[in-house]
């Protein structure tokens, strides 16, 4: 998976330009221009790294000669202590690029950490693990790249690219019924339709309509065991609200198909990395 | 405090352009374009809100006539249940708007929320709370913004504003006395200095030296109680490197000027805000 | 279907940008800054119309002052002769948004009709006209929201927000069954899954690996009345590849969901509007 | 004829990221990063050819290793079956470029093509075909690029560069005489100054007032040869209004200088060229 | 004459970015964010004013209730102690805005002033006054703008939209008559042709060329009288190189058309206004 | 010192976009595209000269194979007739470029030059010469670069990263001891304050508010040596206002710690630099 290289530029580009700004005052004024160092990322924790091929791109934006060498993958689980890369280059540049580089790079891996924690917990179970549209402005591509290199999945990107019928839009035709067909006579053709259900009669009614997924919503593990059995593999169950890393197997142990958190973006604990200038 | 409105609407059209892409698929086919609704935001846990103002600019950018009545002020101490602002205005308009506004206050409440409950802790002593480099790229402004908001301050905002003279800096000069000297020679006479002390030593030689600040580098409370001791005053005394909530009442307890803590932008717990159409 | 505010004004700010530069010299240099007028757009063929309001906007950007009275709905059907829209304002600001704006609705008018005369020709079939992304640069959404006015739907939208699996990808993993499981294996759940068929054996492939909908690719109407027939509702089809109004039809008759046509964006006929001053 | 890069970049950017958004899910998935292909433009109609240079960069933007051979030049006649192009590269990054490259290339030669069309049936006569401000948002410098390619040359670019005199600017002085009087003195001394002409009367006041260029309004051939006669090569004379393929060598043997076409830029037919993965 | 808006907010964005940056500590810690004030501009020197108009968006863009009352026309002459403008509104936001509308103004008015002076002293003379493109990044349009609101006139705004032909230029083509022959067989109708010539022998191939302007480089006020002879009304004659307002009405006195100053945009000498508040 | 690749790109892009728009019509249309020249840029004056390496930049932008040998370095003083750099490369380009590259150079360098010539007066003394907030929309990091690159110092970089307490800011508290108190007890802890005295009384409470610079606002020398006596080093005082070349020396002499200049970024003089195609 590969994000688009214009996307990652422009991020870069906002970052390097917020955390420098101008110069970088104690190195322009202290450290000589062409001195050269090399450096050391080490994991400050176990977990599941990425965003290194983007902190790759902060080294030789800021110095097109440096050389990076990436010592984990993309989605790699590693140990505290693990070496993550080796940057060598002018000295300068890297002091500059350092604050920015590990900003993308904890942020994201904190995400895939967090993500691969949930993946775990619901090993054995049939359910995947997915986020939602609880992103940060304007990381959200990252975001939803870094849960994906956690083992987890992407829910829907935005608003056009599929449909989720809440409350208002079904009060607006008065039935699911009524609006998932309304919706389905207009949409594209390359569509997806989630119904929410609160229960197994807005349960059943979405499936009799004809919808291609059904969010359970905040219902509770018993009730989303019986929700499975009902809906019987005539749809995708999603269950979404309140689910958490003490709940998560619980709630995978009921059948749903995948599990959606917020929190996977909206609440990210940094993942520790630190670097080290070796010589 | 106000951040720059230019900067404010660039997040704002970046995040809707990221969540509604070009069209809500669901809102656009299915709700009546000139149907109107009120809807409230509920506060869903205790805390310390703040970005408000930004979430009425979302609604009245997709909106221009919509009506936002904010409910509580910038950095208000909110009760679980309080509502927070209302909105009336196009039903589809604001549904589009949701999300955007949500992330964008959930996150900054989660950030002022979180400083007050590191100033809370820290309530009796001399100490400040205040942040760190380590923000998110695009959202710097947003995340200080917040943390000012929750009671705390802001370090240095960039590598431009201020020096914060590292290992490296030092090294390259053979000894601070030296780094501080070469520096001050050539920096504006607006800038401040900082230097990191892992020591008393290093503490004499910064406040010798005379940089405005010394970062006291992952000391223990007692290190930190006898550096303060040592400066007794002559330079502003900064606590850094392993902070959290647990300890950071005994930190302050040393005497430290300022406590700086990345977790409050780095690692940020949103705050759960719930919008309801309520007619 | 609302566009985001946001990218229309981008789209009409880059037009203005290209056609005034920084002065409009004519107007600038012989018309008197506070001299007013009232101008219609006419119709001069029969058609349906679109990017009205995009129009209107063209001319309240240059004159917030404007009043612009909108004559004809988003996807109206208009003859010859029909007045679309008045304008009244300044003068000066008028001639200088009168080609940026005729240039933006004559196109998205010139799709519409185009893409209407194409509903009307397949009209009591099952078939639906929808677009492909052969759109130009910078221009599809408003191309998309244009087919959605004369009566078309959308394919998707992006290379992100659906799946179409073709010969390389295919080839990757040996055949279609392989490929789609694949695929859906790692894929999110809201993504739909188009695959290329060229013949029955393909199709029948396609229907059992679970595809949702497949393209029956460059194949003749009496083929595509057998992939319809095989496929007895199974999946949506969707026919692709040379159609044209000759033959639309004729194609339309055999049954299928779905009719792609990229000529319904890459070869847009312009629909003629004038601009009359009339004082 | 070289467009500045920056500009094209801006261009091939926004298409890539309005085609890819931010990641081919199709071809992340299931496309080995590291295979490779080689690929070949074909061209599938007679015409003339351009925009391949851009064409090429597209590709080595999202792939900077791949190798493209450009195997026709800006502005060649080609063959249907010729080989215009082969790119050679990473086949992911290769499948994601395709659509975008083939967007803008098949749009820039459908305009040169068409152009060609034109300058041919002029052949004989001094008429040159020249392009209007009739373009597309955001495409002018690639369209009147299209028209040099083409053979055929650029009408004023914007509103700043040239000036074009119609009647509410000459109303808004009483005379063709006084208006271009006004502008005179006021203008550039690198300013061409066009007059519209709907008679010879107004030919005559064009030519005594000095203008450079006179635009013969709507006129039939025979009243263009006619004002030909009159000009007697006093000004440059720009046939204009209704000039169709079937008409235009009619009216280039009138004898005017110019012969401008809205239609070489706003109703713009595609010229076909498909894209084969020889291996 | 009005620049375009959009560009004259960027300008003010990017000016209010780099000047505020993110908040204005000091007005935002000690200004009352409810106080109001009303303001005064003064004119402290004798001069020509312009940029009144965009400094009064300047302040409406921190403050869209701010009332601005301009007192001085675009290209006014003002008297040391005139009142340029007043404006009421929120005081905070008028400090804000203070430096950034005055940088603009001081700047263009500089300019007006400067042009003025020329223009007052070729009085009497055909000769008008001109710009180059001697300009500063980003800023041509408001330069360009000022020189005329100083009485000056436009030279060409950018390559794109007249030719000059310098040295390289014909050495490529072996003359001036083969260089301007080749270039206007291939050229817009609508492009003038500018020739540089050193002596009357390159005026007269100039002329005979069909030049439309010739400048005549570096030419001592007697050769450029000489040249005024010899081209006896034939072309556009523009003396350029060296010319300052020491030998600005001996340059004119020669008879030239038009007198280019590169020093009116590259070397602006800032007109000094104050801004007051008042209560 | 290194300013942002990024902020130098977009400035270098903004003005080649101004300058040449699309195409340059002359060396388009005249110049062999594979033609290629050698040019120098030669000091047509004494002076400091610095931005070439941006002048480089624009080289290899439009040519980046163009080879660019920079024979003065940053900062560098340099005798009339120098040579500065060389360029080999593509003749279009280098011809496209060389107008952008000398605009930016000369303007740089014109700014270096009059600073070091106040850096040379003030010899010496004790004082450094300082730029202010009063530069040029968008160019400010280029001024305050070219400040430092002739000798002298940068004051504050925005409103963001230090104080300055004007009237309106002490007003607001009814004293500067109470203004500064306010100010500290909420700013950053790298935060510096500066207050405005305007006589010995107001320095005094500037001092014992624990300002930590005093400007010493349009005194006399004699004044000013007056508030340094008294001072004694207790503060660093800042001379400003009305200060030119001509008093310069005299306002050092009165020991003074800095003296900051408006003229050294709003009346910059062009440095004159010329470019010659060698070959």
């Amino acid at each position: 998976m590969e994000l688009l290289q214009s996307y990652i530029d422009r991020i870069i580009n906002t970052a390097l330009e917020e955390d420098i700004h101008y110069v970088d005052v104690t190195s322009d004024l202290l450290i000589d221009p062409q001195a050269t160092s090399t450096a050391r990322w080490i994991a400050k924790a176990e977990g599941v790294v990425c965003g290194l091929k983007i902190a790759a791109r902060v080294f030789t934006t800021l110095d097109p000669e440096a050389k990076v060498e990436l010592l984990a993958e993309e989605g790699a689980a590693v140990k505290k202590g693990d070496i993550l890369l080796t940057v060598q280059g002018k000295t300068a540049a890297m002091l500059k690029a350092e604050r920015t580089a590990l900003n993308i790079a904890c942020h994201m891996s904190g995400i895939s950490t967090q993500t691969a924690e949930c993946v775990r917990r619901v090993a054995g179970t049939k359910a995947s693990v997915c986020d939602t549209r609880k992103t940060l402005p304007g990381l959200r591509p990252l975001q939803k790249y870094a849960v994906v290199m956690g083992g987890g999945r992407n829910h829907r990107y935005n608003l056009s690219d599929a449909a989720m019928l809440k409350d208002n839009h079904i009060d607006a035709y008065g039935s699911i019924t009524a609006a998932v067909a309304a919706f389905r006579s207009r949409c594209s053709h390359m569509t997806k339709i989630e119904v929410e259900a609160r229960n197994l009669k807005e349960l059943a009614e979405g499936i009799a309509a004809g919808a291609d997924v059904v969010m359970l919503d905040n219902m509770t593990p018993a009730q989303m065991a019986e929700a499975v059995a009902f809906a019987d593999g005539r749809v995708i169950l999603e269950a979404s609200g309140n689910i958490t890393l003490d709940n998560i197997a619980e709630v995978a142990a009921s059948g749903v198909d995948l599990i959606s958190l917020g929190a996977l973006t909206h609440s990210v604990r940094c993942f520790d990395i630190s670097m080290k200038i070796v010589k």
